[in-house]
């Protein structure tokens, strides 16, 4: 979010912001549905209404059962992949640099083959490897359209995995802006974030665990704006190092929240919802809402699919306000 | 509301609501769907989550065909019913007492036949008469939840229409919580206010004419609190004459703004949304929209159902929030 920007959104006082988040929990407490089976699309369209998490059972594709190291390694061969590493597990987030700043820092990205992957993942290795490259990687908007050529580093796994989700495609009355595949372990986690999109989440294989704040309590994540760096290795034989960007790279407003279950990560408001999402599950996670993400065990592999959120009505509105309307320091702090 | 209540909610800036309105109507204009048949369940709880006004040709049900003035007098007969009457047409509506102060008048409710209401209505009357008991004088909640007997005035008419409609109680999943018939000619005026509910609103005979502003508008009808007044007379013969009500009855919040329609009524911000409404047509009028409405010709006849809304998720928070936050002087004030 550029300065111009921030200029012409409004700063909410943190007692409304305090209101609102403790009118929407009074409301709303930390409940969640569990679904035994898929909704109707006319069930699903009332859920997205509400815009509550849901745990949904019984969503099946191919890939829930066929997803065995070796039968993926059969599939995809020599293929090359993309995969962020870092030396913490943590992409997409705060981190120090070797300078004693914080920086938005992103991860070096490395190509492997997906036997080389999982290798990495089952071993003691001196860095963090997450497939997470979340552009797609599945199916993208490309693919959707139809006009262009959507290629895809996984289209050996295609068959085991749609493109659309038919309850939802029809509840929405969209298609997915993207799909993506996640491959990664118990080392990596997703800081705390929203995304603009509905957003559908079923674990293939391995465990996931969420933790999830409603966009009313965004204001409990005190964000701030971040200088940008990107891992990066001088050549193939060095050390990964995090490197600032030039200062023409917008900053980056990420929450300064590193852990949020870490004592007094959050204040006495926030009513945090902790999601542990079995193989098999899946988690309706709608618009707006923030989530950190943790996985348990070696491998745990996960597809997501995006669907563009309804921006008609007040719904859009409300979120943009929210995200506004925390304060948001532009300059680097030191308080992670 | 009272003064406890005022100070348990927020009061927002007057640039936070300018910039609401305006992020709103940016993004929604004053665009409205026009349906030339019903929609399916799913379709209808899409319309619901976009939360905007909507046409519907097509609801059809035996009144509209059958309800001329032969046929419901010949089926009512004898039967009271109560006809709100007031010297100008405004019932439940802020009016200047013979003090010269302002009020918040509620009509005298006389009983009548429904043969005496549709004479009354075509001559030329001392009194305004209006039937909008709103108190779901067709099906009240009483008639959904079977607990106890749901008397009506109308129980003659309640064939002629169904007591809820199929694509709208399968999108919210409820029965209605009621169901008013409403009989009314030109004179009459419906003074611009919002409902707790989604409200679908049938032309059975004749033309409405509704005027509505969103959620996000209300602070451009400058709410007060008045306190409240009845017209009553001393006896079957006398005048009607607003009487004040006890101090002990609660202030009336309600909008200063006794007709849109003139000029500078509203500040330049507002963007109501006009939409003429024929016998045969339907409108959604989704939760917390402020309406004002008036009719054509001598006799319009409409009927409408309220449905509560979903109170699970953010919008009805953001209803409530938008509701509390214009600034409503608690005091009387005179500048109507």
């Amino acid at each position: 979010m550029d300065d111009q920007d921030t200029k012409q959104r409004p700063v909410l006082s943190k007692a409304l912001l305090r209101w609102i988040s403790k009118e929407y929990s009074d409301m709303n407490g930390t409940f969640y549905h569990i679904l035994s089976h898929p909704p109707t699309p006319l069930e699903f369209a009332r859920l997205v209404h509400a815009s509550r998490p849901v745990i949904i059972r019984g969503v099946e594709f191919p890939a829930l059962k066929k997803w065995t190291n070796e039968y993926v390694v059969e599939r995809m061969g020599g293929q090359s992949i993309s995969v962020a590493v870092t030396p913490n597990g943590r992409a997409d987030a705060v981190t120090r640099g070797i300078d004693g700043k914080l920086y938005f820092a992103e991860p070096f990205t490395d190509t492997m083959t997906i036997d080389e992957l999982l290798t990495k993942l089952q071993s003691d290795e001196k860095y963090v490897y997450y497939l997470q490259s979340q552009n797609g990687n599945l199916y993208s908007d490309r693919f959707f359209s139809k006009e262009q050529e959507d290629r895809s580093e996984f289209e050996a796994l295609r068959p085991d995995v749609p493109p659309e989700i038919r309850f939802i495609s029809d509840a929405l009355d969209r298609t997915p802006d993207a799909v993506n595949l996640w491959i990664g372990g118990s080392d990596s986690v997703t800081s705390i974030h929203s995304d603009p999109y509905e957003n559908i989440y079923t674990v293939v294989r391995g465990t996931k665990h969420f933790t999830l704040l409603p966009p009313t309590e965004g204001w409990c994540l005190e964000e701030k704006s971040y200088p940008h760096a990107m891992y990066s290795r001088a050549d193939i034989a060095s050390e990964l190092q995090l490197v600032p960007s030039p200062p023409e790279i917008p900053l980056v407003r990420w929450s300064s929240v590193a852990d949020p279950h870490l004592p007094n990560a959050l204040p006495i408001e926030a009513q945090p919802i902790h999601i542990t999402l079995n193989a098999g599950e899946t988690l309706y996670l709608p618009v707006g809402w923030w989530h950190f993400v943790r996985q348990s065990g070696d491998i745990t592999i996960a597809v997501n699919w995006w669907y563009d959120a309804e921006i008609q009505g007040m719904n859009w509105m409300w979120l943009n306000m929210l995200r506004a309307g925390g304060n948001v320091p532009p300059q680097e702090t030191n308080n992670l």
